[in-house]
């Protein structure tokens, strides 16, 4: 029993459990992918894994899914923060959308020196994020934090937790991550297109916890970059192993 | 001496070597980044290096650079071709423009049995290899080939050529890439978003020279593969390293 048709809802999810849907969710059931009473629906909510659901009501402004059973366990992804610079809007969504697929457990966008970004939507990033736990089959939604400095984030730098920092003037010299850090918390820091600041790449460079790594000798976008690291830490220390 | 712009031109280069615009060239060059006679640019053509240049005419129809230095050698990429299925327009030239970021010589789009586009514009998933060099610093550009079918191009596969099978159903497993594999010439093979076909599978997993690699235990977009797919090979065989 499976179904095709995967949707993030914020209900609880349990055997019987009966789901109200929204206009939209409803619009989108209903409308676009044109199921009717008794279709089935995939439903998670980033909390109890995947239900299999079918359709109990189906009307144009909402309607109710009755979960049937638990299709997949809830697969928390590691404890990886993935923290990178604002860019143009297109770009940014695609970052949210790379980050969510390649498994972060949050996403923080960050304002640096060399960021143009004053402020984010983050209600939009956060959808970018729920579409791409949706498609890529997850039963996770990483959370997207608002946007904050750099400088704030690393003063409230939780004890313990590495850093791994992408530094684009690293180019040519590939730090392999040391397998022995597996299991602790990690964040992935990505620059701005501009690159960081002189006096951000000497406090990043020094702090202890960071570890500097290079994406190879060609100068990457963003959003290359970011899948690019994401791949380098799952691979080394998250759950690609 | 540096320059901020970067143009590829098809022109030979070479010290004191003129080089023609054409007028899309000039109107990027005089009326969207506002040089005038005298001002620097870096041309690169893939084959003789980056030059620093200057601007010796400039007109709106037209105009002529001269070549003043060597400003870097050529570097070419590893021999890896990137064979990828075709998807919806923007994300094939997403990941054409990914391919050519990331280092890979040749890219090859491939129609599959479920691929649906039965052709694709090379001249403008050229056009996107050429501008991601021109961004990235590159100074060779990748050679986008025309739309070939995938059992076509395994039918003349040349001896001793590796390839990186990115198999959707391995996840899970992660196969290491062997070191020892480094120097050869190797290609990368990403699927469509639908999956490969059972009898395409069975073929690609039983091949002589290919090795099958899982991405994760996530279900990745075609382009988000492609940056996976390229960082993992560019870390154990390419020029990461």
């Amino acid at each position: 029993m499976s179904a095709k048709i995967r949707l993030y809802v914020e209900q609880p999810l349990g055997q019987g459990q009966s789901v109200p849907l929204t206009r939209e969710q409803a619009h989108y059931l209903f409308g676009v992918m044109r199921l009717a009473v008794g279709g089935r629906v995939a439903l998670f909510n980033g909390r109890g894994g995947e239900w299999l659901a079918d359709v109990a009501e189906a009307g144009k402004r909402g309607g109710t899914l009755t979960c049937l059973e638990l299709s997949r366990p809830l697969q928390l992804p590691p404890d990886l923060w993935f923290l990178f610079a604002p860019i143009k809007k297109a770009r940014t969504d695609f970052i949210v959308e790379k980050a969510a697929e390649m498994g972060a457990a949050r996403i923080m966008p960050v304002q640096t020196e060399f960021t143009n970004s004053e402020r984010i939507r983050q209600d939009r990033l956060q959808a970018h994020a729920v579409e791409a736990a949706e498609q890529c089959g997850g039963t996770f939604v990483p959370e997207v934090a608002d946007l904050q400095r750099l400088d704030k984030v690393l003063d409230a730098w939780p004890e313990g937790r590495q850093l791994m920092f992408c530094n684009e003037a690293e180019v040519g010299s590939a730090l392999r991550l040391a397998e022995n850090e597996k299991g602790r918390p990690w964040a992935i820091l990505i620059g701005p297109e501009g690159g960081f600041s002189e006096r951000e790449r000497a406090r990043l460079t020094t702090l202890p916890y960071a570890h500097v790594v290079s994406l190879g000798p060609r100068i990457l976008r963003a959003d290359t970059a970011a899948v690019a690291a994401l791949t380098m830490w799952q691979q080394a220390l998250g759950d690609w192993a």
